[in-house]
Formats: C-alpha cells, structure tokens, sequence
C-alpha cells in the first residue's frame, strides 16, 4: 500500500477537533452541550448581503477572474480607503477566504525550509497552512500576565536566521484577544525592515475592538509598503463565514505576481459568494454598531463572571470575540474531556478549546481554555455557572 | 525588499494567460474576437440547482463540515452508486472546485522533492498544484498521431524513480480529448500495484464522451482500492464552473485522514454552493442529453473544418471539449500571438491556446494549438474561416 505524504501526518490535529466524539458521545447520552469552543457567530449576516444573491444568480454560473470579480475589488478598494487604509484594486487579490490568502502569502513569500514567526498563541490553523507550504513555525511566547501583549522586539531578534523570512501576527487575536497597539506595528515594522522580512498581518477580527480600542493596521505603517501583506476575510465581518471569501493585500508588485500566480492555479473564488460579499460592504454601520455592543456585553459578561470563579485568570481581550482564562486545574486537555465525559449540571454541561493546541511550544498554556464568547448572553451566564461547578468537583474528584 | 519564493516565481504562466494583453488590445482596436482558448462553457446551468440557492438562502452563511455538507455527500455517493462507482460518502471530501481537490490529492500523497508522473500534454494547471505542494512533474509524452492515447507502460517504467509516488491521468483528457480504453485503465492500474504508487485520475470531464465511448473510472478497477484516488467536480458537468466544488474521492483511509486535514485548515467548501451542487444531483438525464448532443455536433463542426484545411492534422477527440490540431506554422506560439496583433478577417480574429504550454518537455508541441469548442456551431464554423485564412497570410508573409 503506496505511503501517505508525512505532511499530511505532521499537520497537527486541531485542538477542538480531538473533543468532537466527546461533546457528540454527551449529547447522545442526551446532554445539552454549550459550545465555548467555536469560532462561528450566531449573528445574521447582513439581509442586504444575501438578497444580493437571490435577486443576482446568473444563467450561468460561470468563473469570475482569477484575482475576484472587477466590480467587487473596486469597492473594496473603496471601502478600505473609507477606513483609511490606502490601498487600490491592483494591490488586492480576492480568495477562498482569508484561509486562502494565508496559503498565498505564505506560497509567495516561502520555500520550503523558510521560517516564519508567529507569536503564540495563535490561530492553530497556521500550523495547517504551514506545513502545506513546507514552512517552519517558529513561535515566540506571549504572556497571559501581560494579556498577550507583543513580546518584547529582542525575543523576535533572537529567532531570527537566515531562514526567516516573515512575522505573522494576528490583529486583534484569536485566540488571545489581544489588540496590538500602535507603538507595537511600529516596533515590528522596524524590525521587518532591519532584517529584511515581510510582516503578514492576520485582521480578519479589525471590526471588534472594544473599550475605545481602535485598530491599527500594518497598511498603515509608511516605508513597510514592500513588507507588508494584509490577510482579510468577509467572515467574521458580515457574519458570512459559509461565503468563503477573503483576500490578501499588498503593494509589493513581486508578491502580488507571485499571489497571482497561485489564484490563476486554482481558478476563481467562488462566484455566488463574490455577489454576496459586494453587496455586504453597502451594510450600514448600524449593523456593526448593533453587532459590537452584543460582542462587548457578551465579553463584559464572561469577564465578570469569569472573575468571579476562585483562582480562574483572564486576560481581558480588547478585540476580537475570544478570551483566554487560566483555571486552577492540572491539564485543561482533561479538563475540558472530562466536562464532556463525566460532568453534568442538571443535565447540561459546556465544550471549551483547550489552549495548548494554540501554542507550538510543547507544555505551554497547559491549564489554560480559550473560551469563545458568540453564544447569547443567557447561555454564557449558564456557561459560566457550568464551568464554576465543573472545576470544583473536577478538583474534588 | 525582501524577496518573493522561488515557488512564486517557478510557477509557470499559463499558456493562455500570456495571451491575454494581446487580445485586450486586439478588442480594443474594435476587432471582435473568437475565444477558442478557453474552458468556461456557455451553456446553462440547471435550473434547478441556482433556484435551490435561491430559496434556501440561509439566515446566517454558517461554515459547512469541513468534508462538506452531510446531506450533499450522502446524495452524491448515491448518484456515483447509480453511476456504478461503488463508494459510500466516508470516501469523499468536498472540495473548493477540483482544482482544491489536486492540491488536496497531491499534498496528501507526496512531500517535497517527490515525483509525479503525467502523461503531457496536460492540463497547465498541474504545473501550478505541484509546485505550490513541492512536487516535481515527470512528464511522458503521448503522441498527437496516437490521438494522445495512453503512453507504452515501459515508458512510464523507464520514468520510476524511488522518489515517484504517483500517476496522474486526465480522463477524458484536457486538452488531449483522448478517452482511455478500459484496457489502458488496466495496464495502469497493474503498474501502480507493481511499483506500490497512487493513481490519481482527474474525472471532471467524466460525462463527456461520444461515439459511444464508455468513460471507464479508475474506481471501478477492483484491487487498486489502495491507490486510487478520483478528482471530480461540477464545473463542467453542470456548466457551474463558478461554483467552485469539486471532490476527493479514495478509499484509502490514510489518505482521506490526511486529505481531511487539509481540510480542516481551510474550515470549509463554500455553502451557497453546496446548496446549488446537491440540487444539481438532480438534474435529469435529459439535460445532459442536450448537452453531450450539443457538444458532440460542435466537435463534428470542428473537425470536419479542421480536416479540410490542408496540413491540419488532428486527434479526433473522443471525450471533454477540447481538440489539439497540429498547424502547418513554424511556431504556435507566434502564430496565436500575431492573430491577435496583426491579422483580421473582415474585422474578427480568433484568440487559440498554443500547445506547448501543455506539455512539460521543451520544444514539444510547438506547432500544436488547443481549441476548447465552447462557442456556438456558427461561431465555431467563422472560426475555422479564420483560422484556413490566417494560415495562408501567416506562411505567405
Ligand atoms: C485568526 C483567523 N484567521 C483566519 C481565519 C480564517 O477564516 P476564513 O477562511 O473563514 O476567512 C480565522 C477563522 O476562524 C481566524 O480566526
Ligand atoms: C482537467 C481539469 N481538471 C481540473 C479542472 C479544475 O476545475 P475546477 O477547479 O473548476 O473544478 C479543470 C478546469 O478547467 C480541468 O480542465
């Protein structure tokens, strides 16, 4: 029997993925199970955005340009100069979301054997595109003490080798929350430029940003315009994770060639979902105003209740829609098996992401959960009762 | 600056696409041009899948199951049963177009510096999926005098290394039109079993065929269970190109477990277009019908014009939509490129693929063209008017 690739063996089994026969072995013994475990918003997308669809779908589905339909790229050029990122159509490419703007900007800037380094923890699915692009991750720590804050620039000096050739951050952080401020993009765009890197900025999240935060990104920074390669995506932003649409920005003219390179391989992004996704940019800002304060009371409610669990600590996040708590329990791996496994309040009990599957550093964050806040404010009230009750016959057991 | 990868360089320009600023210009100067370069079909889409989408728009665009909707690959393992393919849904994944589905074939069967097998001319894309998952193309020529049927097996033999991991075959072939006998999918399927190789078979052209030919799947081949791995996708079958899915289909645990992997990392396929491909399974036989009935007038169109331009040799194609006519020029690639600058026939032209592009060997092929015959009959029958006139001009110059 011919061998599987080891790629394929070496790319990392997601952190949530391993609880999956868990949390459906609870629910078949007919338990209800809170999910704090996933990424995927309960919020409606934008109407505008789907009627687009309905009253759009042409006779035949056809490919669109390689790069994304023309229409589409232009006023997305337009609406990241409304929030003062300047950019034009030519420094766009649209994909299958921003999954497939990580693979290009990773293709394109990467052989195999190059590094790049990402502070963690971070995105596991970074560890996927990685090893499909035969890159090296080389993570530098972050610290719940400092809520995730960018490591000092010397940490990043120390893992620089030849074979660097990006920093891959995450603004505002999934899973961490964190919000990089302005001061930190200018100390990594320092760095990218002294040593020569591209700096690839992950901000699929830059909508949600609370307590005034405001986000600040990379493509804002002058003089890293041939560092700089932005990852964006309609999913989060529009609540339209299904669509699969994204896109990798940049002005250097070599990665955009080498990005388009990649898209031409594979074709077109989806057509429908481009219909979709033009029409969302016309979503009035009252849709985001509503959607941001359900986020914000949703996080002010776990990060109340949370604080209110002896022993548990958080990194308040200021951005995104995750939040890492430390418990005061032995191995969050169990833990969060043995919720599934052997607990119940009342018939219910709760599925939380283990975060040591967000760190690439073996033994890290092996007490900590990442908790992800889209469930509605009730259920995370629940949640949170579930999880206190949880932890102290876990350490009664 | 920092430099760009040597895979983003490596990666080589599509035939067509080289071609394309030319025939900007050409329409520019306001001559109507013929696209005989390209697979992009003009016929409909069913009905019934885009109405599908449109009354089944959901509330929120969620993510599918990494391996695609339940409900859709439940359906579409019936329609390959009816299809006398006997997998069961566990064995496919749906991909983001067959495009995702090579790349997901590729990365979960070989690892950098492995070597693939492929019988050229193929389809230029290849070269893009196996640079992007580091693998390196080892063509073997088939002959435009055999109408590209499958290669002697003592070909491929001379061409295993310990680094080949895998064939690849196209069937029907893009752009040979060559539909391999059953025979020919015998003798591979002995050599892959002998040298304990995967044999991947893209299929996507699977409904097209004429003159009676029967396409022949290497899934239906008992004992290479193991080794085969089937490529497929609704683009041309149901003129949805802009859909973007497509499948992975093997029996091989090892491989689905890897393939699913990559899945994983890019969350999902795209919703809107599963809804649109599972409505498709429905599409009666009549529709296809029309369609193969369609196609096959339009090959006859072609060929027998093409035959009667002196010199033209061609392979009668036997499947797909695409025809490689050897020309009685010094150089494709010139030609096409002064069709689009300095000919005209009473203000139109016709835009063709030169056929080197096709193959991975130097100096093959260099005064084949490729013809998708995707346009109308009269369009097509203009064309070759066109095309009798510009050979003439063109050797007379
Ligand atoms: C940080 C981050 N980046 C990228 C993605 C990819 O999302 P998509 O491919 O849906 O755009 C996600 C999805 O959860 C994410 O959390
Ligand atoms: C032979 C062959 N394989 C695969 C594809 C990829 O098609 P898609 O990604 O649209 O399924 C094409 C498209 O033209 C093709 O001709």
């Amino acid at each position: 029997m011919p061998k599987v690739s080891l790629k394929g063996q070496e790319m990392p089994e997601s952190p949530i993925r391993k609880l999956v026969p868990f949390s459906e072995a609870a629910k078949e013994k007919g338990l209800k199970v809170y999910h704090l475990n996933i990424g995927q918003p309960d919020i409606k997308s934008p109407v505008a955005a789907l009627d687009a669809v309905k009253n759009n779908i042409p006779e035949i589905l056809e490919y669109s340009h390689s790069a994304g339909m023309e229409s589409y790229r232009k006023k997305l050029a337009e609406y990241y100069q409304k929030n003062d990122i300047e950019v034009d159509m030519a420094d766009i490419i649209i994909t299958t979301g921003g999954s497939e703007a990580l693979l290009f900007a990773m293709g394109s800037t990467m052989d195999n054997g190059d590094e790049i380094i990402i502070p963690e923890p971070f995105y596991a699915n970074y560890n996927g595109f990685s090893v499909a692009s035969g890159v090296k991750v080389v993570p530098v720590i972050s610290k719940i003490e400092d809520d995730f804050a960018l490591p000092p620039i010397s940490e990043f000096e120390k893992l620089i080798t030849p074979k660097t050739k990006a920093i891959l951050i995450c603004n505002p952080g999934n899973p961490t929350g964190y919000l990089y401020t302005e001061e930190e993009i200018h100390q990594l765009a320092e760095l990218v430029k002294e040593h020569d890197l591209f700096l690839i900025a992950d901000e699929v999240y830059r909508e949600f940003t609370y307590d005034g935060g405001e986000h600040y990104s990379i493509m804002n920074v002058s003089g890293i315009e041939e560092h700089a390669i932005m990852i964006d995506s309609v999913s989060k932003r529009y609540s339209m994770c299904g669509a699969r649409i994204g896109c990798v920005v940049s002005k250097n003219k070599a990665v955009m060639s080498a990005a388009m390179k990649f898209a031409q391989a594979r074709l077109s992004p989806p057509t429908l979902a481009q219909i979709a996704s033009e029409a969302a940019l016309d979503t009035p800002q009252s849709y985001f105003d509503d959607v941001i304060k359900e986020y914000k009371d949703r996080r002010d409610t776990l990060i109340n209740g949370l604080s209110q669990i002896e022993g548990v600590k958080i990194a308040v996040p200021k951005g995104a829609f995750y939040c890492i708590a430390k418990l005061p329990i032995d191995d969050a791996d169990r833990f969060a098996q043995w919720l599934l496994e052997n607990f119940e309040l009342d018939g219910e009990t709760i599925m939380v992401a283990p975060a040591a599957g967000f760190y690439s550093s073996p033994n890290v964050g092996i007490t900590e959960i990442r908790i992800a806040y889209v469930l509605k404010k009730e259920d995370l009230i629940r949640s949170i009762e579930i999880l206190k009750e949880a932890i102290k016959q876990y350490n009664n057991q």
